[in-house]
């Protein structure tokens, strides 16, 4: 994608990110960001992420040729309605929300032509947020999950693809629910457990505090992400986040069992499947 | 501590990182090492970290001033047993094992002199294991929890406390039931929510190979630890580790509770619990 005018709506860390990486890789000329939080956008531009801050969604994108929306999965369909009116130049709108169904749905509910719209995910964030914990590089070597809706059109899918690779990013095409099934496992599991890990250890923080290793500084790590963001997700992606924490459960009940029958050979052959687990999610190609 | 003369028993990762350390710090002359695994004491030696290779642990021990327990936990009483009719020149005899009621309880139950033993566990672990992922650096600025009997002398304590001090570790002195019930919380609840967490989402691998990010990376690294050494350390800290998950399924059925019902509120208040919780564990000053 090569657009002379990009709008940002949404001065995160992603979307800042994002805006930067393309800046940097010669892929947009002027770029105009919005937030709902004036504070943010006037930051992204200060950090240089942005060029311009317009104080309107609708203003933002008027005579843009790139749309990228990095707000809260949940205000999707407000920000698209917002705009709708003034998106005729565009031709790649695109988001960078953590669940897509939901996402897809509402752009094709509210934009004017669906078929300029291709949801996209980039599997690169972090615990972090907000403009300053924005990275050029953030995308460099990570794989971005591309989801087109039913009605988007092939050079648009394209195009988006192109904008990922283009800050040097993996993609992987894939249908929207899919993408819901595949990240209530490998995302909203893992940051469903470490809350639930860090609110439990927490709850005896006077006992343990300062005490911790690695091991509990990295389970935990995303525990610090926002609850916010976060509780969008979880519950845009209710079902499937649901059916992930229910074998998530009986795991640890399994294990639980195994522990209070002292069970070594249980113990251990969970322990042993944990670790083939993970190697083969981790190791495996996508 | 300063000795001439020094034995490992177990030849591990964090032994022989023990040891390497040790000698690179002048605190230590001449290594000898025991380790089940004749293949293990022989790698360690050639890597360096022991000078001399004894295949019985009597031996191993005879004439040294300083001796290094570094077995799985389970078999300390066997060990001490073992070198029980060795040790008289020991002035200082110390573990590294992550449960600490039944280390300390095993040598004072089989050692001539328990006066001369002091446990300690270093909080320097990784999911690696063997003397090829030992490291004369991994110490440095960590905490060492130093767990005495009753029965230490207040002299041994101070030579164990050295010790590590001298390896670049800070420590902190604790009873053993308090280390034990501690660690279930920073440590063994940690690894056994990664194992769970790893577990099931290894059941879908098929599904999700390749495309998760660096959350789950982080949030399963210690699922990747060895299951005996693990098994081990569960069934010896059995009830405090139960107690600990006991508290983790509530926090986890609370979260899925609100994701089932929608309840905005409740996720976001416990996610902001667990984000106050981790900050308050890590960041609290030991």
């Amino acid at each position: 994608v090569t657009a002379r005018r990009a709008a940002l709506i949404g001065c995160g860390m992603v979307g800042g990110s994002l805006m930067a990486a393309l800046r940097a890789a010669g892929a947009i000329g002027h770029t105009v960001g919005h937030d709902r939080d004036a504070g943010h956008a006037e930051r992204a531009r200060a950090l240089g992420l942005i060029d311009e801050v317009v104080g309107d969604a609708a203003a933002a994108v008027d005579g843009v040729e790139l749309v990228v929306l990095a707000v809260p999965v949940r205000a999707t369909a407000e920000v698209c309605a917002a705009i709708a009116g003034a998106v005729s130049w565009a031709t790649l709108i695109t988001d960078v929300g953590s669940t897509k169904l939901d996402v897809v749905d509402a752009a094709e509910r509210t934009l004017p032509d669906p078929s300029r719209f291709c949801g996209a995910h980039p599997m690169a964030g972090t615990e972090k947020s907000g403009p300053d914990a924005a990275d050029a590089s953030l995308f460099r070597g990570k794989l971005v999950l591309v989801t087109p809706g039913e009605k988007s059109a092939p050079a648009t899918i394209a195009a988006c693809e192109a904008m990922w690779t283009a800050v040097g990013a993996r993609t992987r095409r894939m249908p929207p629910a899919q993408h819901d099934r595949v990240v209530a496992w490998v995302s909203h599991l893992p940051h469903a457990a470490a809350f639930a890990l860090a609110a439990a250890v927490g709850g005896v923080a006077d006992e343990v505090a300062g005490l911790s290793g690695g091991g509990f500084v990295d389970t935990t790590r995303i525990a610090a992400s926002d609850p916010t963001m976060w509780r969008d997700i979880f519950v845009a992606n209710r079902a499937p986040l649901l059916a992930a924490i229910e074998a998530l459960d009986g795991e640890l009940h399994a294990l639980r069992a195994a522990v209070e029958a002292g069970d070594d050979a249980a113990i251990e052959a969970l322990i042993a499947r944990a670790r083939d687990g993970r190697k083969r999610v981790v190791e495996g190609r996508a």
